[in-house]
């Protein structure tokens, strides 16, 4: 029985694959594309699993959705240990929050914006500039952090990268915003693109996008997915 | 040397609160109130670390802040496996869904309707409705594992029940919506009532709040914190 990745393709469920290259898990590939019009999950993907949305595995009896949720579930299923860090580890509080903070604080922050901007909210009205400072708060915060150490828990890789890394990457297609001047975020990117785990991701996952290559590990701002 | 858990009160550290009570930990609390006019975090609380926000603990050289972060760390540190499911039981992928859930997009959600609303995006705009539809849908989710179930990973209380009742009860209070309808729900929030260790939180963590009795647990929409 093989594990069941659906993957929508530029999409949050691009760190599922990532994961699996990583740890070397065996599983099928179901590749969706966005709706043209939307940009959301299309039926046959939604159908799935009650909240309706990327990603969504399936193991035999198991049908679970939730990046984390599936991290965990990955990591604990077929990880061995590997890419977390125990609780008997003195940056344990480092990956846990690195993990965490991804998930509750700076992806929350960013689609925030992107609804706030999709509702008209003028560029000058204070809580779209509350929230751009907050997300600047991160980035400055993220990068002290890469700047000091060559991953967010610490020295080793862990899932608390495959987090972190799309929030700055593909969701930017998104909420443009430039990465320019963060050198440590920038040096984190390149150690990134050079895992051969996130490069056969990128192949297998991506390869069939129509919209063409998107750069999503440059530093500029890349252009929003809707001009595709 | 004793933990000590920073509480923002009316804010989503009751959890930590709740969490420290439940597992038995010894620990200090630090109460602090919301600012009048932003309803935001004080100065005194956001100095302690750069994500300036509730909750933060501080356990010897340890700050920690995030929610997930600080309640992996309390289980990983003192629970000895209490509250978690091991990646070993059937219900394992229910509670990483349910407890990863309720931080990646339940709450998450929510805040986005509490600051498109503060942005002044008038009701009838399609992202409002969009929003609102996604809680009702997490609502109905979450009531119909709750009519099956008496906790969100099964029969056994988890660090997913403590996760997630802050974002249907205090919450509200930002964002105030009805619970009327949802017996699940209703069933499962009279249970967290009946817990010592939630009763503990709610004497310890609010009594100094000058704001008045607030009956986050009820299924009428509560009165909007703004007005206190």
């Amino acid at each position: 029985m093989v594990l069941t990745v659906h993957h929508l393709q530029r999409s949050q469920s691009e760190r599922i694959v990532w994961l699996c290259e990583e740890l070397g898990i065996d599983y099928e590939l179901k590749i969706y594309q966005r709706e043209r019009a939307s940009l959301g999950a299309p039926s046959d993907l939604k159908a799935i699993h009650p909240t309706g949305t990327a990603p969504v595995i399936q193991d035999g009896d198991v049908t679970i959705s939730e990046s984390g949720a599936i991290m965990d579930y990955l990591m604990g299923q077929y990880g061995n240990g590997a890419l977390s860090a125990s609780s008997n580890v003195p940056n344990f509080s480092d990956y846990a929050f690195w993990y965490h903070w991804g998930i509750g604080t700076f992806q929350s922050t960013t689609m925030t914006l992107i609804y706030v901007i999709k509702a008209g909210v003028e560029e000058t009205h204070p809580v779209l500039q509350v929230l751009k400072q907050k997300i600047t708060n991160s980035l400055e915060m993220m990068d002290q952090r890469l700047m000091q150490y060559k991953w967010l828990a610490g020295e080793e890789f862990t899932a608390a990268d495959v987090y972190a890394v799309f929030i700055v990457t593909t969701m930017r297609l998104f909420t443009p915003f430039p990465l320019l001047g963060y050198s440590g975020i920038k040096r984190w990117l390149e150690n990134v693109s050079h895992r051969p785990a996130y490069r056969r991701m990128t192949e297998k996952a991506e390869q069939s996008e129509s919209r063409g290559e998107v750069p999503v590990l440059c530093d500029e701002a890349p252009r929003p997915m809707a001009s595709y």
